[in-house]
């Protein structure tokens, strides 16, 4: 590392999320010396990048830094000798977005991008651009750190250990951080005066919390999520309270996105609504990045504008800024990261990526453990990530059978024919990004 | 064990499959010394039993045995000394099976009993039962094997192992029987001259299959499962064909039951128009029970009639024969049994019950080891062990919270109000049998 | 906890390293709001217990605080509502310590206290007084912390754990802490930018260093041993280089007691040879606890006299101060303690003790995943964890079989006739400490 | 297969025990089609491969069989198209063994071929050949099995499965054969009438026993080894008895070779003993061994002489023909055997080897479930399955760093210098036979 010289390289740097990104380096001016930011995008992004790209720079010249942003189109030339790849692009855009919303709703399923049969496509269109970035820093920036927070953030975390054998990553997600930012307060504390374990895998994770008197608190926060108190759902979860004797059971709090297989078919209901009515999320955000995009072309506005918030990836940025700094400062802090299990849950294989609490240090994330769940959730987490392996080793390989195999598991895809129909149209629909699947895809349109 | 005069016990001796039991002792005769059968039943099934007990009686005297035959509504007579306890009891009768099918049908679930709500019921109304029966086996006959094939015979003998403390123990079930007597012929071969191994949990498992000269033939077996050939599917079980892309991924055959988990769709519409023309499985087998019985009433027949292979259960009773007499001779038998892991299946853990091929001794059942599965099977297996850990803990414990994770993580149960209330519903529905859920029982009719 | 007025209670209080754990706590006056501290002791060390008493008086006196210090002989009334329990008490005093040094050697064996069969005895005196103590506590201070740092340590915290079924335990040794305070300056480094992961067991472990740019820099430690620094070996231990040829191959750095097993045959040779010059280790520790108290009967002095460093177990009192500070504060800071596995070294059962980095909360120990070993010291700490699960078990139930099993899987021990009359002999010579082998020692004086 | 005309092909065919494996075959010939039995040796020992293979043409004659006996020096004409190869080579000849015992016997250490220093140099020397043979099998006859017997049994399997990645492979030893043919008597059974289950490794498993009651009669058979029963320990070790009370407490039979660590102090001074008096066991054989090619020179002898008996190895062969005959015949006899552990011994990792009861089938070794040891026992397993990798691994790289590990590893060789300087000589004085160890053998003879 170029310690006193740093490369910040973004893939995707023309997200509307950008902005926080910025903010959280000059948040963290002290704490990391940086001399380059380099937003790169794709050619169908160019024209955001700029935007967004200008109002970076306006961010660090009112910042007062002296920081240089470049924009590009050449991803190469931004990993040459980069210090720190984070990821924040979106394979197909929010195009593909609509798609893994719109057509499992077309069958009456939920559509979502990082649960049910969207998640698996998100991660199929995203796994084998992934990889090749990952031969493109081999070769181009060998000693840097990739922070993924592209979704779903633990597949692709996933994958880049497994297949594209690279170490030097950490995958990031923003639903730990909104629990840690709103449940200490409801329950009269404040986030430095508790400890929080979490575990699992992304979006599919329970913590447990403990004060500093070593009584663990985690029930209590389970009782205010009773009485109306705000414990930090992300904006695109839709809000359905998880049944309370479940909680009282299982002792652990759920993480937002266990709605999808705790309340099932009330997720799907609202999804189904929302499908009914044309109002889908990725339409919702498309509105959101048009109100955003026009902010930011706004040549006096030079600070992140609230209404970015009320996007689903709120504190995703921040989060990586903070495991950026926590990595080049090896300052030791609590963060809730995708990494090497390593036996923080002896109820998965150590050699597979978890979401769990880790210290994050120069040299990586070191987990804490957690030890063994209960059986249900046991049961639960064990299905999920075979489901997380199946689904990379179908993106790798293209094997349609793997990818029948994932949709089958799926607890939010009922089995059957017409799941099987859905796989196909998927396929077809996102033949552009789905190289893998060349073959099996010419077979469908040829039938 | 009285070496050279076998005291044979049956709980549920009035069952119409008693016959099959009774000829397969016969076919036995030069293995099993029998002295005794004892057939106990309880008093709202006295009346089958004298049919049944009468038939048995004939059965014996036709094939010229001096084997005494005891009807009786007194267990702890019945089991004072005995070698072997067989058990096909049905908690609640037929009715009870009635309501595992029609009350989920209601809600628009899978009315079946061994999977889905029925399944779980099944084995809330039975745990109880089983356990009180080791209890008094613990008292009375301390020596002697319990073979259990009353249903869900895996949860059963779980809980017979886990709970019971029971560990001469062997769990039974006619699905690798079957698959074993149908599939052979379908690729030109015997079953004497194949290798099986099966592996999975009751009612879950997969199996490979290789011939005498050490090739497998797993996957010709596959393919005649695609040209109409009879690999053994249980009369019970709606056929639908699995997905031959999985199959050819999988590279193993599901058993049976697995239609449930991979045509979830086809089976619940299958269920769901029976159950709209009122024609569920347990009325099917009302309607078998009736036409035997009138059958066995019949004084002068002494043979196991014809019609009682249209039951599911077909079988059944043959195996447990088999397992005893393999028991008692030492025979190191082949059988595919519910017995303790041992490290059969790593992928599950080794102390608590596993179905897979054994080797049966005097000394109980040795597993084959089958090695790790590949991930989808890991996954799958994984969570359907662990509900079944959680359904066993909440029939003997009576925790709401854990009846609830149960009807949760169950595949065929879609998450919801929807769950809720159908649990709700037959919990009250079954008050007779689940004492140990008595206090929630009360506290959902007081509302 | 009574939180702003603790109770600290120490077994084993009359021991000479009481002035370490009292400047320790002075040190920490701003962390803990200590009212009482208890200083326990058996009649037997009633003289000590007042000489080092006072001393501590007169310590408390001179840092201007107004601390109650108690002397007592009554451990019920020290323990009853004490916030933190540490022991440092030692069965059968000096003696027995000259007896696990002295008969080993007459064998032409290891004599040693913590290793090899002084190491066994140690523990089998200790394990049934822990677990009195620990009887009481539950009785007394059900709520408090147990500091132990009584040796074995490792195994008597497993006991703790496993048999005497008390988690709010940690065990303590002062091996890593010298490894931390003297490695660092061998690179040129301070502790604070340096990342230590040790993972084993109690004297039986390694570590690895990582600096504040990520890089490993175990290898430049391990380079720096072989140039004369100092890395931090206790006093109690002599020092023999480990083959440099074997470091590289491992790429950890053992801990000082592993010379005992890489260096055996002169670990072996210089433990004899101090044998035969009657200078084992417990009589150098008795010469230097002579001239301690000769200088604590100073009722000038009022500070830890520097000749303390000179005894093996320096810094462990300082430790047990700063994991008691680290509960008590929710510190978060990281300490290599025995506590439960939970999947940190996922080569040992998650459910059994070992000695890890870890973070230490208000509410105990979180160790940091470690990972697997290699299969060299795989093997290794397989074995010796085994052993420590014997030797426990031994312990708590006085099975001669077991006892001598662990004598003859003890690396220390060549098993064989010998080992069995080393075994027989010091049974009877521990006879009063060893209630537990009553029958066996019985039937061995009545040969 | 050409499964009506078998090419059996044995490595290392000029052996002493060669008649007894044509022995077997003739007495298996109505189970095994054998049409050529080769015999491959190497250029020095064609004179004894000419004796003991014109010896084994007049045996296959007087059995009235029309096979053909081949004798080569070309082990890959040999090997076309075989269908089963056996291994009894002995890299080095007798005059390695002299090494592997007289070497750390001049060091007052245990000289024995398949223990101690003596094992790990002799898999040195093996692993490179045994690799060299699976390529040419890959090459030359890909579907074959390969029936290993030459030691160390369990390590040379291993290297076949981890390193060769040749599943196609069953490691055999006479001990397990040797301890169920002489068992049973001293119990008053015949060995059809028990049932037992072997686990560990090679040299160093147990077993217990069951009779056909399901009554364990481990301890009758332990009890009778107290009485002075033959219990099966082969030729070459010598008789010293385990402790009563430690087999009391493990309540299984240790194999023979668990002498060595179990009485390591006798066994090293027999050893010692026979060293000083220049008779080790390689002399014996070399007596042995001349004496029976003298008899085989004999052109009237056209049977396996008793003589043979007395050889360590005897049984070995008639165990490959078993082994043969069950593959080929799909017997699914009972045989111990080194095969992947697959779960069969849960304390051990399921990919690697152990030497464990298995059913042999068409397809190879399936392994009976055994379940996890008792804490002594898995100690010790777990650390001899560790050294056997590294020592694989030392022997595959040449990595002077793992021998040393190994060495060090071993229990019955004390760690230290003289441990490193034999090392050093054996490296040397095997250099002929090591080329993987070359440059560190170099860089020794420099100094
Ligand atoms: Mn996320
Ligand atoms: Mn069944
Ligand atoms: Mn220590
Ligand atoms: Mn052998």
């Amino acid at each position: 590392m170029s310690r006193n010289a740093l490369k910040m390289v973004t893939i995707g740097g023309g997200s509307s999320y950008t902005p926080e990104l910025i903010e959280g380096y000059i948040k963290r001016q002290d704490q990391l010396p940086i001399k380059e930011i380099w937003l790169v995008d794709i050619p169908e992004g160019e024209k955001k990048l700029n935007i967004v790209g200008n109002m970076a720079k306006r961010m660090v010249k009112a910042a007062g830094l002296d920081w240089e942003v470049h924009l590009t189109l050449d991803r190469r030339e931004a990993l040459k000798d980069a210090d720190f790849v984070s990821t924040q692009f979106r394979v197909g855009l929010l195009e593909a977005r609509v798609k893994d919303e719109r057509i499992p709703g077309s069958y009456g399923l939920l559509g979502q991008e990082t649960n049910g049969a969207g998640g698996i496509f998100k991660a199929f269109r995203t796994v084998p651009v992934i990889l090749d970035i990952v031969k493109d820093m081999k070769d181009l920036c060998p000693n840097a750190w990739l922070i993924n927070f592209t979704n779903p953030s633990g597949m692709i975390t996933e994958a880049i250990q497994q297949y594209g054998k690279w170490d030097k990553v950490i995958g990031l997600c923003n639903v730990p951080v909104m629990a840690m930012m709103n449940e200490p307060a409801t329950i009269g504390k404040e986030l430095k005066d508790l400890t929080y374990k979490f575990a699992g895998i992304d979006h599919f994770h329970w913590h447990r919390v403990w004060d500093n008197s070593g009584k663990e608190v985690t029930m209590d926060i389970i009782n205010k999520m009773y009485d109306g108190s705000e414990t930090g759902l992300p904006k695109n979860i839709f809000d359905v309270k998880f049944f309370r004797e479940q909680l009282n059971q299982m002792k652990m709090i759920p993480c937002g996105y266990h709605r999808y297989y705790y309340r099932q078919t009330e997720m799907l209901n609202h999804s189904l609504e929302e499908f009914n009515q044309n109002k889908t999320r990725a339409q919702e955000v498309m509105r959101i990045e048009h109100e955003l995009f026009t902010l930011y072309q706004d040549s006096n506005l030079d600070h992140k504008p609230k209404q970015l918030a009320e996007r689903g990836g709120a504190h995703y940025s921040d989060a990586a800024c903070e495991a950026i700094a926590s990595i080049y400062g090896d300052k030791k802090t609590h963060m809730v990261v995708s990494t090497l299990n390593h036996g923080a849950l002896p109820d998965l294989p150590s050699d597979h990526t978890v979401e769990v609490s880790s210290i994050i240090t120069a040299s990586g994330a070191l987990p804490l453990t957690f030890g063994h769940f209960q059986p249900a959730e046991s049961g639960w987490i064990q299905l999920m990530k075979n489901m997380e392996l199946v689904i990379d080793q179908a993106a790798v390989t293209g094997d349609y059978g793997l990818a029948l195999q994932a949709f089958i598991m799926n607890p939010l895809i009922p089995s059957g024919q017409a799941a099987k129909d859905l796989l196909d149209e998927m396929l077809v629909a996102n033949k552009k990004y789905l190289p893998q699947f060349a073959d099996k895809i010419k077979e469908l349109e040829d039938q």
